[in-house]
Parts: structure tokens; sequence; C-alpha cells
């Protein structure tokens, strides 16, 4: 069988990730990769992964028309953005070269939510090249969303929605120690806040749109809130460290209103160390109705 | 919009809850029903379900080549059947009629895995007349099965699966009572069992393979026991009596193999009123690999 041949277009953890995985499986080929990072441009991946591999050599490039544009690939995987905005000149870029594209972007989960008339482009570009357009990850993507939808389809009816996603911030890097404000104090927090510098998790509204549509339920209202999550004790892990008194990490909380009441409620937040506290980390989706559903899954599924 | 028109073929237990559960939902108009059972023939659905309902008078027919033959359905729910054998000719009949269709067949859930001939005649059938055809249900069909393969589809790789069902047969009625063995003694057991009269669970082989296939693991054997659960105390449930040391239910094992290991194993208890000798029921994935899944769901998903 003629293995499926994968460029990969954005080499941060994300990216590299996604190599790491390819490179284990059978019947995948990784035949070019795209970054502009300057440490990356000109290595090949084997030397950057620091892996020993049969594949043939492949080199990172800096120039995605280029490299688009002379190597014949299945699939790209674009691990670039976050939000649709971003990611949509790369998605038309792709799909206009009649390759397949999967997306980490968290809006792209559900882009409909957030950017109708984009996703809807998307939708007509990839129908018009015959290619396929998908947003996938953990969350948005799988557990407070996809899962969600998946045991809604053996129940009867579905009167209310509680998912709740406690996770540990512990293993991640610096990127997400800062982006989830570990370790500031509460006025940096607000400032941070202030400046629109702190996104805390993006895609409630991704994931509260996705199960809604599948239920053919008519939302009336979306909100989500953001706070702080304050130590009581020093907390350190390998990438983060929180004095008592400063952030361990956010609460995030979102609502999805049907007849003005909360149809949909999300629970996430998200620290290190939380076990030093009494936090277990967890996944729990409670679905009220016909039967009800209480899922819960230990220890969580990473991010 | 319009509504997707229903003919519904067997008005047994399964069929009826169904008829039920559309008749409450919005977009779904049953405009047939098909059933042998001489109590029902000439009957209206109203009438049988004691429904008050505005839906025009539905009356039960016993020939389904009239039903098809004169009434215009988008499709045919099919809960006549366990087994492919028994349901691949009104398959066949239904998607002849340009009529897609749903079947309960425990089989059906992935006919390949015990009717490879007939279920590719299927697939050949539908698409020839450009209809779907679905077999699906609880278990086999989602809970030991398709939401395994969901929850592999969030890991890097997987080196072992437990599925494990534990579930209560109180809520259920003379039938499952009798083909389940509640209340039998050991003897009769084994009599019933010898005489091939005692079919226990009917799905592991089907949800087995299911998961194999999804992951593409090739595997080398498929084994299922069956073992009596005999009570120490006795057990009463609406429809069903257990003396203490007759047979409260059956367990039901089974095992998909890998090199000669177990790669899948499957657990599914049944029995009246479990919490007598303090068995929690509950549904249960434990997923080895990475990262590793402990999802489980209690109270349990009905069957």
């Amino acid at each position: 069988m003629e293995k499926v041949k994968v460029i990969i277009w954005g080499f941060g953890a994300m990216g590299r990730g996604m190599a790491e995985m390819l490179a284990a499986k059978k019947g995948v080929h990784i035949v070019g990769i795209c970054d502009l990072n300057p440490d990356f441009v000109g290595r090949s991946m084997n030397e950057i992964l620091g892996m020993k591999l049969d594949h043939e050599k492949v080199i990172v490039q800096s120039n995605i028309d280029q490299l688009l544009g002379t190597t014949k690939a299945d699939i790209v995987l674009l691990c670039t953005d976050s939000f649709v905005k971003g990611a949509f000149e790369k998605i038309k870029k792709i799909v206009m070269h009649k390759m397949n594209c999967i997306s980490t972007a968290e809006e792209m989960a559900y882009p409909y939510a957030n950017e109708p008339e984009l996703a809807s482009q998307i939708d007509y570009l990839a129908k018009l090249y015959g290619v396929t357009v998908l947003g996938t990850g953990i969350n948005p993507g799988f557990i407070m969303d996809l899962l969600v939808v998946a045991m809604t389809g053996v129940m009867k009816d579905v009167t209310h929605i509680e998912a709740k996603r406690v996770n540990s911030l512990s293993p991640f890097g610096p990127t997400v120690m800062h982006e989830q404000g570990v370790g500031i104090t509460l006025k940096d927090y607000y400032k941070r806040i202030m400046d629109n510098e702190l996104a805390g998790h993006v895609g409630f509204k991704e994931s509260v749109h996705m199960i809604s549509d599948a239920l053919g339920v008519k939302l009336d209202g979306f909100n989500q809130q953001m706070a702080p999550i304050v130590t009581n004790v020093d907390r350190v892990s390998p990438y983060g460290e929180a004095k008592a008194g400063t952030l361990a990490g956010i609460n995030m909380t979102g609502q999805g209103l049907v007849n003005g009441s909360v149809f949909i409620d999300m629970i996430h937040p998200q620290q290190i160390e939380p076990e030093l506290e009494g936090t277990q980390t967890g996944d729990y989706i409670t679905i009220t109705g016909t039967p009800n559903v209480n899922l819960s899954i230990t220890p969580q599924d990473h991010d």
C-alpha cells in the first residue's frame, strides 16, 4: 500500500510533536516541513528531533509556495494558528494545490462559530478542488464537544449538558506558562486582561456551537468568563513557578443559553500542580436527559 | 423542512420503543408499521402504544411487500433480527425499494465479523441503489466498541484495551429473563448450553473486529466464554426471580488476540439486582497506551 505523503506546515511544539508521532507510524511518510524559525530552516527533521530514522532526509524550508509547488503530498498538517482569520489564507493555498488539510487552529474545530463567512468559503473551495479540510484537536475538537455529541447519540432527549475539564499545566513549557499567567500577581492579571493580553482557553464558543448544532438546538446566547486561580501554597513545575498569593492558572467558564437558561455549561480550570491544594485532574461529562449520562475520564487526556 | 418519513419493520419491544421516541421528536413522521403479531395487525399505532398524537393514523400491516410498494418512505427501521443471516433478505428488499435502512440486528453493528460475504453484498447493493444501510445499537454498536474507537483517536499508540460493561437486567421483561437464564439452576444452565439454547450477549465478535479494523491491527484469534452468575441471596426484579443458588444472570467474556496475546479484553456480566451482592453497575473503558485512558460511565446507559 502506498504511504500517505504528509507536509507539516509549522514546526513549533505542535508540529514537532506530530512529526515524532508520525515518524513512529507505518503507512505515513513525511515529505516536507515548512517553518520560518531561523534555528530550523535548512536543517533536517531527524537532526532537529534527534531521531535516527529510515525516512529520507527532510529539510525544513521557509518558502511554502516553493514547497507546495515542488512536493507531491496527500495532506498538509497546518500547525501555525489559533484563529480562523490567521489560518484562512494558508488553508486556501493548500486547497488550491489540491491537497487535503488538517488544521490545529482551535477555532477551526468549529469555524462556523466565530467565522461563518470564512467557514463557508473554506467549504466551497474544498468541494471545488475535491479535497477535505478538517479542524481538530483534543480541546476544542474532542473532549468537551465531540465526545459530548457522541454520548447524546445514545440518549432519547437532552435537557442539560455540563462538560468539565480539570487539568494540570505542569507538563507544559514556557509559552503556556506565559499564556496562562502562571506566577503573575493579581494586579498583573488584571492589567493583562485590560491590555487584552491574556487569552485563556480558546475554544468554548466552538465547542458550544458544535454541540448545539449537532443537537439541532437554537442557542439564544453565549457567555464566557475568566477567573484567576490564586494559590495558597508555593507551587513549582518544570517550567512554571507560582508563589503563594500569585496565579497558579486560570479558570475558564462558558455557557450556551436556550430560552434564557443555561443549556450547555463549560468549566475548564487549568493550573500547575493542582494536587497541591487537593484538586484532582479529570474530564467529566454530565448530561441530563434520558438516560442521564455521567462520564468521567481520569487521569485526563493530555491537551 | 420536510419531515423524514419512517417505516418501522418489526413492532416488538425494540420497534415499539423506537416508535414512542420518534413520536416525541420533531422532523420525523412514522408512515408505516409492519409486524406479523396477530395482536397488532389491523390496529393503529396510537391505540397499541396508548398515545394521543397528531400523527395520521398508522395501521400495523402484516404484508411488507404491500407496505413498501405503496408507501413512500425515506428510511426503514428494521427491528426483527439479531443475526445478519436473518436480516439479509429483508435489508435487500428495503434497499431495492431505494429506501435507507437502519438495522438493530446485533451482528449488523459490524457485519464483516461474522458474515463478510453478506456484508459485501449489502455494501454493493446499497451503492447500486444509492441508499445507506446502518447497523447500530448501544451494545454492540456504541459502548463497548465505537466509544473505544473514538477514545483511541486521541491516543498516539495503543497496547491493550479493556471494555467492561456491568449492567442490571432488572428493568427488562420476560423475554430477556428467559434469554439470560435468570432463576434457572446450574443443572438447567448446562443443559441449555448443551442444547444450544442459551445465547448470552450477542456482539463481542462484532465489537472486537470493529475495534481491531479501526486500529489497523491484525487479529490472530478471537475467543469468548460464558459463565453463570450464581446468586448467594434471593433476588427479585419486576420480571425476574432468582432464589439463592440459582442464576442471577450470565457473565460473558471475550478476547481478541494479537501475536498470541490478549489485545482486546471484553467483560460483560449481566444479572438482576446486582447491588444485592455489592456489584455496582457501570461502563469502564481502560486503554493502555499514550496516554492511558481510564473512562467510566455510571450509572450505565441502558441496553
